[in-house]
């Protein structure tokens, strides 16, 4: 029985603002430090182990991960940090307030933005100091690959090579897998393995700090995937992140 | 100009408690923690920045290490953990207090295993419980490079390969590198880069989270070295690591 363990960061400082947060490299709140150290402990408790595990470059999913490995007694095994599990880019609006470009906006012209899956916001120019070329964790990318902006289907394009090219076969392998990453770098890779149309796909939730556990078969299809927990716990934080866009 | 900085981890609970380590998996005691948190402190006031990083698969090592790179705003910077950067093997005193076991054997005998080149303490058994054969994190050694005693000399056998062959390549490359190790790994690397004899490098003691920066010429021989920080506090240090054998 393969099983892969998908594990969006607690709660940033900027999820508590309830801005756009994207590649802005913010920090876990309190409370997210919190999530992803019981989610550690209850991988731990069920009895998980890991070989390798992924995460993006931003310090919110990393730094959930490191709580997590450190709870499990993992911090020796190998990570890879890769972009490409990075948040969706929020192009020009990163670091803006939801609710309050709802009330500028409107509501269905930010559930759009935030949920359509090839509608992207609108873009950064280069001359922006939030265009992530000059960042030096990206100066090995392409610049046709630095995102101005993207929809979810940008985020499916970048994540899925690195699914097929290289977790999947470590997990076909044998190496059991964590990924901790974002809301959209998950979603786009559970709209892979559960064949989610890309209409469907807008209204799934994936809430901060709860492992979300796949069980594969050889294919790496799925069998049945569940989150590890307190099940009503679990209902409000997927509804909590659901309204975020409301003004 | 290539600067090469070498940390050894922040002082450990065992560091405390004044026992042999070893491959002993402890963590840091609370003054490591700041220890390792200052050296990232200091780094970044410094103006130092890594592209990549280098440590060993024990979590007093690795935590200074994250400590350092959270500090330094570094937390997205590959890292490396190989066991060859291990603290030096200490056989059957592993877990044993220094001075009790000065008491027993001697302080000449101590100060043997704790300093020769080229004498190890007593061999663990196979069937030890201390054997590093049946951890996981050590699954893919040949059964050969599993150590079940080392003397210094062993240790340089295995650090060497690692830096000719992986780390001295990048820093070539022109990659900025940070190691954080331990005790005896770190001796073993120093030995080589500014041709310690045998003899000499006994006397040779390091101390806990302080950077020990190298500047290198473009054939990574040492053009001069140092530790950042307070002087003072420095030598103390160093006086400290020098008197741990002592009954």
């Amino acid at each position: 029985m393969i099983k892969l363990v998908l594990l969006r960061h607690g709660e940033s400082e900027w999820n508590r603002e309830n801005r756009f947060t994207g590649w802005y490299d913010v920090d876990l709140s309190d409370k997210g430090e919190k999530e992803s150290r019981s989610a550690g402990e209850l991988l731990k408790k069920e009895g998980f182990v890991f070989d390798i595990a992924y995460t993006s470059v931003l310090k919110r999913a990393i730094r959930t991960l490191w709580n997590v490995l450190d709870g499990m007694d993992l911090m020796w095994i190998p990570v890879t940090k890769d972009w490409r599990l990075n948040e969706r880019h929020y192009g020009a609006l990163q670091g803006l307030n939801k609710a309050e470009t709802a009330q500028q906006h409107g509501e269905e012209q930010v559930l759009v933005w935030r949920r359509s899956y090839d509608t992207p916001p609108p873009p950064l120019e280069k001359t922006d100091s939030r265009y992530p070329g000059n960042d030096p964790r990206y100066a090995s990318l392409a610049e046709n690959d630095v995102p101005l902006t993207e929809c979810l289907k940008d985020t499916v394009s970048r994540v899925l090579p690195l699914w097929l090219e290289e977790i999947a076969p470590e997990i076909k392998a044998g190496k059991k897998v964590i990924i901790a990453a974002h809301g959209n770098s998950l979603r786009a890779l559970v709209k892979y393995l559960d064949s989610i149309s890309d209409e469907e796909i807008v209204g799934l939730n994936i809430p901060t700090g709860v492992p979300l556990v796949y069980e594969l078969d050889d294919d790496l299809k799925p069998l049945k995937s569940y989150y590890l927990g307190d099940q009503d716990a679990l209902q409000k934080a997927i509804n909590a992140v659901a309204n975020q866009g409301k003004a």
